[in-house]
């Protein structure tokens, strides 16, 4: 970290910087210029959080030199790519996961239907919603443990690996009996317990942006996952909030290569959310994965006319196999193969 | 909620419509123009709620007519204010309560030397943090259970109430043993776990908005505790996620005149967070009383240098008299009197 | 357009509303519900255009049904999609354009030395700028006319056709006679006198959408010149404005899909500005032409470390053609082919 | 600046960033720490303002130190403020400024019974426009000259300073026979043929700022009016956008304080468009005097039902004494007078 300090900079506020620095127990490297003068603070990351500098007197800008992760940062594992193997399917790398499956799992019969439909078009994992984060109290929650129970015959009889919400600590053991992949919505993305407790179950997390979360936010929610020993997390765009209201969240690409580019961890695209429209799904999908992304969770209905949830967003569970034939030639432009057991 | 049929939607599509309305409790009153078909769904905002059309087959458009909240609406009261009383400070209508202390409780003499001044300046309420959310999980975390003892001593030696953050549903019968109001963060608005289960204690709740919620978010939050029935919410505005760089979050005054109009509910602002510089929090807090604000939530530190946790917004102790006869004076342009013991 | 009354509407409100919507040669449709009175002004788009009736007396909300533009509504041409013939390249329909060529023409030899490579790499244009719209006013603002000049040199040269940035309306006479499409650069893209002296000239435009624009806005821009009777509009999509941090804009590639549903004039995206760095721009481009994008405009430099402008942002010369070759196999995915001579 | 090299940067990388330093004037500075290297370019702006060294090779990162403005920066003046005098009337330091009037200019009925409203109520200068930037080319875009000419008359009548907008550089001969103060509007901050133009008159400047401008830009865009000569440029912020739709756009108070760090120049509010409806002026009138703002431009009609333009958000010209006089007193809070003839 450099602070850099006002050109009217008295020598007491210097010395003033120079103690904060040593008192978290870095070391201050000072380089006077002509205009202004310039502290280096050198140490680890945990000291240098600790400083926190800014409009302190005589204090003009602090610059971070080191990123504030370092579990989830690409310089871990000097630019090697994270590859996780979760129920025989591959992602990362080489390797391009497509996750589908319906919003809320509803019944049997729907959660059975889509599956299968999707294990023939060539998903790599099914998702499902047991419980869902509704914006309105009044909204339907999700079917809760009977939601999870349908799922793990989902998973019998497909051989698919699950993923599905967790929402309530309270809910984990349940949730990870089933799971072969924890997902973190948006909205818990700094629910800071629940991402320490799923840490500690070390099943794999995948873990969505907030809607208006920086990149560093999402990397450092990361962070809480594997300082507690779980290296498997997948970070996922879900589409971010600005001004525009033609759309319902504007899905941003360029956190693909981005995200490849700071972190080794794979990197996931959810079109389904950021567009709330089947018929922009498609375009998105093929998007994300020419851009390089990792993998894509999608959501698919045997007749979505009829979902409780999302409908409209999702894609017809027999338009699927089309579709993801066409997700697989996007991905091999990005050098990626599709990921099936 | 109004449905606005396409100009080339079948009859086949409305009918659909129509049966999605009533599927759903609801009845549905068609209008055909020459244009364009509209169809009224009329029925309670839970029935509606459970409608998802929007890009269902000829759909055009929906346009939702009541709101989607009813317990924070205005309308419940007829524009009536609420007004509460907590630890005999009253908010709401033309009490202006001032809520002031550190960001974080870091020893018994920083809590006590600001309560004190605090209390002597003519603050209503006292502050401070024992669960800190931090972005890094390598940044200081708060001092826990030992914080909510010193808060508990500062209230015996001061008689001020306390306000205090709740992050993990697991501690929130030792945080409410302590605290008269239960500040839940930006963070947590959407920990919707979390809201019910702060809503059941009966405690008075300070909600704040997330960094990128809308107003109408903002009330469907305060549902969640309202509708366990504890009717003591505050909503507060802390700065929302721009484009702008040149400051942390931008404060969204505009908030304040409008969460009045559309709630009965007390509004508060947060001009320390939302600014990050204590020289800005003075212009902030006066722009806030005369906006009509309800109360205002400021940080205080008898020695911001050496502040643990966002030193450099904290107002410092031996200014804060100062500063609260001028809030004072805007809070009175808006027809507000400050309220105390 | 609908006016949904409130609740609380008087007669004489809803008189009041009804007498506006006459008064502007529109006809008033009332239709009385149970809760709300809903009024239908059914008329031509100007006429409409011209009520300002958001919080008039009785008022919710008003909500429009037709949209603002008609000459750029894909309705003008039933679904059918616009495409332009420009010096033999087509765009539109099923034919991608690929425009590049350097930020702003420094010299002969760049520009040439640029040019031939574009060409050899299968580009459909060139473009080029000879005025620079800077935010500051001590950066470098353009050649001026002898950047006209070149251009108009490396035409005769490669054949291809030209792209330049227009930004003074006392600058149309010399741009026009070299370019064969006229650039109106963001920062303009609300610059009404431009836009319709532009209009007049009946010069292929390709209109960029501003940092915060709106589609609706960047379709209302373009009807300022499809209004004067020019017919050749290309739409673009270069970045918006949000909050995070970690690069220049966010490429909004979900407006691609959306604008083509919107309106039947050819979509364009350059990634260059959006990104700001060469090595998001690659993974961009896939992005934008397996996105359904009609074309991509970027940024190619022989040297872009000696680059005076946006050298960062610049694709290598001497790498373009293998650039251009994957562009090609994500424009295919979309069903498009590319366009040159 | 400073650019801070990568960990990884070779020498030939850090010789390479110097040499470009050196190429456009300025001096580089060079820091070896332990684990990165700094190269401080020490020049004046215009010369740093040439380097665009972001993503060049083995550079991490470009710190700007000096603000690239610095007619508008307040170390112009070493922090003393600047004091306009128009037409007897003063703004800056401990002068406030209320300009109020109609958004348009419709007949001489309406200007006139608004200019002696707004007299009587107390106001510093009229506004009102005859040429109108609409978002739509089918509105109404002001009267034009005969709006000019009436603006002369109630400058005469009422001895009125007249703020009104310009839009195209070919009207300005007209607009500054009459204008006092001659607005540059939102969409046109960054229109730089404007500016330069308008600073060559020497007639004052209320510039807004753009919807998604940061600052830094409004700062740069004053920069070309004051770099012509012309010195009397006011900053008015009036609503920026972002993600929230419960409002027009969001207007950022915390503008008008760091503004005032930033620079010597007047700021003024515009609470009107940033709310566009009346019941929101108030409050944001009296937030922005006591945010400490050096002005206000408002709407006032005498009939604001029947207004052709912007109805919604106008004053009542009979209540234009009454918000006056609240104004006035937040005013003083922030230690200003209200500026009369």
């Amino acid at each position: 970290m450099m602070i850099v300090m006002k050109p009217t900079a008295s020598e007491d506020e210097i010395a003033h910087v120079v103690a904060r620095v040593e008192s978290v127990g870095a070391r201050a490297h000072i380089s006077k210029g002509e205009e202004v003068t310039v502290i280096g603070a050198i140490g680890d990351r945990e000291h240098v959080a600790r400083l926190e500098l800014e409009g302190a007197p005589g204090v003009a800008q602090v610059v971070p030199i080191l990123k504030p992760y370092k579990l989830s940062s690409s310089q871990l594992r000097a630019g090697e790519r994270s590859v996780f193997e979760i129920g025989g399917r591959r992602i990362g790398g080489e390797h391009f996961a497509l996750i589908a499956g319906p919003c809320t799992v509803e019944s049997r019969q729907q959660l059975f239907d889509t599956a299968r439909a999707v294990k023939d078009g060539g998903a790599s994992m099914l998702r499902g919603g047991a419980y869902k984060p509704r914006t309105s109290p009044y909204a339907f929650q999700g079917l809760g443990e009977a939601g999870l129970r349908l799922l793990a015959e989902a998973k019998l009889e497909t051989g698919l690996p699950i993923v599905t919400e967790l929402m309530d600590v309270r809910d984990i053991e349940a949730v990870i009996e089933v799971a072969d992949v924890v997902q973190i919505g948006a909205r818990n993305m700094q629910n800071y317990t629940l991402l320490s407790e799923v840490g500690r179950t070390g099943v794999p997390v995948l873990l969505k942006r907030g809607l208006s979360a920086t990149l560093e936010e999402l990397l450092l929610a990361a962070e809480y996952v594997l300082k507690e020993g779980n290296e498997q997390v997948m970070l996922c765009e879900r589409g971010i909030r600005t001004f525009e209201t033609a759309y319902r969240y504007t899905l941003d690409l360029m956190a693909v290569p981005v995200l490849k580019q700071l972190s080794h961890l794979p990197v996931v695209v959810d079109p389904s959310h950021a567009a709330g429209r089947r018929d922009l799904v498609g375009p998105l999908s093929l998007a994300a994965a020419a851009a390089g992304a990792d993998g894509i969770i999608v959501e698919v209905h045997p007749n979505p006319e009829e979902a409780i949830c999302d409908g409209p967003q999702a894609l017809r569970a027999d338009e699927f196999a089309e579709y993801a034939a066409l997700v697989e030639r996007a991905a091999q432009i990005a050098g990626k193969a599709l990921s099936s057991a």
